[in-house]
């Protein structure tokens, strides 16, 4: 398994409410390619989201975005992490 | 409080060891501006460092990185997350 973040671009004024909508449609169909959706960030101003994943491969995290509607600008796999 | 993800960009090919290390020295500092530095996560093939901080304000987590060594490329101020 692998650990992703991905970026979507053109947010801008979006709501908490629409990142939560958004995400309960990811979470609704991840397990088809074994991937979760662990936490998502929105800045509305700059009309960014970040989204930390796992899953098997990137084809599998873009997979599930595409069939939310919202396909990802980019995905970046994570080769470390620190807390 | 604010939440912030902030990007750096130009880390190709560097390791989990110096992700720690950038991180250890933020964690040093944060303090002085009432910053801390939740995680942090890196793609070593695309070069790309994100981190999770909450703070004051945006200039104070980039004064924390700045006096560490690794001023943010981007800074993000989140305005929602889900999990």
């Amino acid at each position: 398994m692998g650990q992703f973040m991905d970026v979507h671009s053109g947010f801008v004024g979006a709501t908490a409410e629409q990142l939560a909508a958004a995400h309960e449609l990811d979470l609704a169909i991840e397990a088809d390619e074994g991937v979760h959706f662990e936490r998502a960030w929105l800045d509305s101003n700059a009309g960014r989201v970040f989204c930390l994943s796992t899953g098997p491969s990137r084809d599998a995290v873009i997979r599930v975005h595409e069939r939310a509607g919202h396909p990802p600008g980019e995905v970046y796999e994570l080769t470390a992490e620190v807390s």
